[in-house]
């Protein structure tokens, strides 16, 4: 399990010649067993996006204990990414094919000014909109449970399904007693290509009134397009928060040894 | 009022050749008013230490309308440095001697791993510290009235009234639903030199069980000296969040018109 601040890295996935998670988590998992190794991540993010809880899996032959490896390679990565829990895999483990949930959280600044202290990690808004949170709450209830969700994709994604569960989605304050900066929690089965940022666009539109509220339950289903849900939140705000791991019917890695233990 | 991100600022008050905030502020105010400008804050913080409230003022012949300078100052201030709301104030107006209270917050960031999302905002604590949240709390309880704290000032400070006042320390969540960052937020009258990061140390030294609650009397009166106190915790975690304006029994300058908008 590892987070990272996502400001400076070109995205979770190896590009050439771009500072990626993954190239600096290889080149530091190499050190620590010798051989050159690929990982597999639970999902990809995109620049900008931050991590608390993304799930990556490598082979090696090497049993190296999990403390030692734990406390060595945060040694060898940078400041902005940190292995936060290690524990041991089937050979072969792909957390992709393994996720059950996704919890993403998206914050949202507020105000008349930009905020300095959460400018990496939150989209400061127009000044000049006013949110009715309600109004947010009633349309997050809406765009719960198990629908097409086909709107809530990038433009060019072609993918077949484009049916998905959305277990929750709140919105309430993102720091204890501070209503400025708004958090948009969605948990759900699956996500798509700028799912998360676009369903956050699209509460953010219905807070400020530019989206009616009565014009939602349109945007769920096979006839539902694109150009009827919100804009696309900007990848900044938004950080993967935790994977829930055991779909194949096997318990999840971490719900055995871990360091650190849980 | 202000609002910065420490990270970069070699501090709030001028230096040559350094980047602070009164230097940006000064550079700033300067284009807005067309001439040079010393500003008076309300207090200075140290290299690293963040601001949502920091009271500034300064003076000039010129009478800009309240909202384009706020837009205008705001164009011409770097990112991590954000006017958050203006009022006009009498000619030599010092916030200095015209706070009545200030409140600060101390981040604290728990676990094994460091948080990359925390790092320039939350002091890392030791991976093997577990911390007794309720002995902090109860530690906060006895370090709040009115005493003499001359054990909470950094060493070499020299001033001869150390009595001050503290309303609150406050021991709870950072982030809404998250125990894993602790804050420690403190409401009193006036602070001496590091006096809030000093009252931190020791709150988290007793909460790893380094100090016993049973010593934190001692910490209070004139008998006390820095070596009873505990550590000082460093710069970045701190934050000072408002400040409470007349005490001259003139009104706060932000209690008539400002903008935005109270």
């Amino acid at each position: 399990m590892v987070a990272y601040d996502g400001t400076d890295f070109a995205g979770s996935q190896l590009q050439p010649r771009q500072r990626t998670v993954q190239g600096e988590l290889e080149r530091a998992i190499a050190i620590m067993t010798g051989h050159p190794t690929r990982i597999r991540a639970s999902g990809r993010t995109d620049a900008g996006v931050h991590a608390l809880g993304q799930v990556v899996a490598f082979d090696s032959a090497r049993e190296i204990p999990l403390k030692g490896f734990f406390l060595g390679i945060n040694r060898s990565l940078p400041d902005d990414l940190r292995v936060q829990r290690v524990a041991y895999c089937p050979l072969g483990y792909d957390p992709r094919f393994d996720a059950l949930a996704k919890t993403y959280r998206y914050l949202a600044q507020t105000g008349e000014a930009q905020n300095p202290l959460t400018r990496f990690r939150a989209y400061q808004l127009n000044r000049l909109w006013s949110l009715d949170v309600g109004a947010m709450r009633a349309a997050a209830r809406l765009l719960t449970g198990t629908h097409d969700y086909r709107a809530f994709r990038q433009a060019d994604d072609i993918r077949e399904n484009t049916q998905r569960t959305l277990h929750s989605i709140e919105v309430g304050e993102a720091f204890a007693g501070d209503p400025s900066t708004i958090s948009i929690e969605v948990r759900g089965t699956a996500f798509m290509k700028n799912m998360v940022r676009i369903l956050a666009g699209t509460l953010l539109d219905v807070g400020r009134g530019k989206l009616a509220l009565a014009s939602v339950p349109a945007m769920l289903g096979q006839q539902a397009e694109r150009l009827h849900s919100g804009h696309t939140a900007p990848a900044h705000g938004l950080t993967l928060v935790s994977v829930e791991l055991g779909r194949k019917g096997q318990p999840s890695p971490f719900s055995g040894a871990t360091y650190p233990a849980r």
